[in-house]
């Protein structure tokens, strides 16, 4: 019997406390949560990629301006937006990735242009503004990025410290009591899907981390780092303090313990965000899923949005450990 | 006993044909190569740093016109050079990147700065630029990168395909009998070493490839793709068709290699260089060592610029197989 085709999302981890949200913004999530998770299952109800459905997900999640990529994206120091984005197909592991754009409305979309159509597999900055161009995407003014309470955000973290990844600096952040979002210094959105014909798929996308020096790139457009897929193993979706999960290649060793060392699909992912990554104080989470239609959602911080939906069942949600 | 400190450096990897080459272009480059391994040997002999000493090596070989990277760069199809450098200390796992740089003399330089001071790992273009300016790097003219070989390069590469990696173009281009460098589409430079305090470090540069598109990233700058140190396992560096490394993360590999299936240094790089990476016809070949002081260099193409040196012992320098 075929395992039933399945997507897991998430939208950031962090520093997210029970005491600083309330009912009404949880509802919020968990009702975004679901209706995205909603749009990926019917893409694969209807038999289609895992590709096709971590795309859409991921865009999805950009358009929503809970999440930090795209509508929702943070602010740089420089007061601006610099968004990156990364996909790839665990049937061919062909990729495409795109970092430090600014008008381009998906990120994702562009990052999927690139497997596509492009013999790379990653652009930056004006190249890859120029290559979204070519390949017709939709291009918004830079004020499109902007929210209130991104904008909110910045204007706080430029008061409190210059080192963005201070676990202080985020604590106190944390502690004024933003509801819509207590700590997104290290938010990210992403997917992950397993299909009906058994292939895999990860896609990856961010705004970057509150604050920021401009033209810093972190692990969502990195292939290994922040987004991995391979049929013979597993497909990854990785959040947190990117400069950790970069230096450890934190989604693609999920793929080579589960390769290498024989173990399941939990273990080794339990031992990427559970012992790997503190090791150099790295925080965050990923959501994972393998070619057996088995789903991971683990993280090291007080909450990740997540969730998940199994072609046919009621998505699951969640927001706090 | 300790092992001998030893570093081991490349200058890309290709279609690099003798019938191509001459016996002068061919001194020239074996000079260059051994002049370079022991300004590196030096370092490691008065107890530096391998961190230091691969820095000190990339550095050299930016500044060597035989080689793509710094001042020899290629031609972008636009006419245009943009830079990537990296480089990781196995010590700490820290790591410094950036890429689609312009203006910075040594791209190594600034991927060390961002190793020593930031708490990022990677920055790209302007804000690359931007922070190589804030650390008081030295920065030239774009027409510094100029090389009149390089310019013939592009000149033909504009005249053939604009697939930039078609074998047959390669081939053709290679018949044209450029005597410098029949074929440097995948020029990359780097270098490992082990030192005297049991630590490994690996640092990757390069211009790209010839008449690439603006923006393209190669694996040179991506940590785990071009560029690897892990004093638990190994340093890496790697050279060759930058986009099937970035998916297969070669560097990393080696490494995930080592750790999770406890295969040597020389069957993990084999593994990696003679069947993973053309399963997906990725080319070329890397350098690497282990915390033994075991040092490998294989490549899958006709030649690679490569050697290494033991502190106390004649450089070894080669070019084809």
């Amino acid at each position: 019997m075929k395992a039933t085709p399945v997507i897991a999302i998430h939208g950031g981890a962090g520093t997210i406390l029970r005491q600083a949200m309330n009912a009404e913004a949880e509802a919020r999530y968990h009702a975004a949560l679901t209706d995205i998770l909603r749009a990926g299952e019917r893409i694969l109800a209807d038999g289609g990629s895992a590709l096709d459905a971590v795309t859409e997900a991921v865009r999805l999640l950009e358009d929503c301006p809970l999440f930090n990529a795209g509508h929702g994206a943070v602010f740089t120091a420089a007061g601006t937006h610099e968004l990156d984005a990364s996909v790839m197909d665990g049937a061919t592991l062909e990729a495409g990735a795109i970092s430090c754009v600014t008008r381009v409305k998906n990120p994702v979309l562009a990052a999927r242009r690139v497997l596509d159509v492009s013999d790379h597999v990653m652009f930056t900055a004006a190249g890859a503004e120029a290559f979204a161009e070519a390949q017709g995407l939709e291009f918004v003014d830079p004020s499109y990025f902007y929210t209130e309470a991104r904008h909110q955000q910045w204007m706080k973290a430029r008061g409190t410290s210059g080192t963005m990844l201070d676990h202080d600096a985020m604590t106190k952040f944390a502690s004024d009591n933003d509801l819509i979002d207590p700590d997104k210094k290290f938010g990210t959105v992403g997917a992950v899907a397993f299909d009906a014909h058994g292939h895999v798929a990860a896609a990856t996308s961010t705004g970057g981390i509150t604050n920021k020096q401009a033209g810093r790139v972190g692990d969502a457009p990195l292939i290994g780092a922040g987004c991995y897929a391979n049929d013979a193993t597993c497909a990854v979706s990785t959040t947190g303090t990117g400069e950790m999960f970069m230096r450890m290649l934190a989604a693609y060793d999920v793929s080579a313990q589960m390769e290498y060392r024989g173990v399941s699909l939990e273990d080794a992912s339990n031992d990427v965000v559970m012992n790997k990554l503190p090791r150099i104080e790295g925080r965050g989470g990923l959501v994972a899923v393998d070619a057996k239609g088995n789903v991971v959602l683990p993280f090291n911080t007080e909450g990740m949005y997540r969730g998940f939906a199994r072609v046919g069942e009621t998505p699951f949600t969640a927001i706090y450990r």
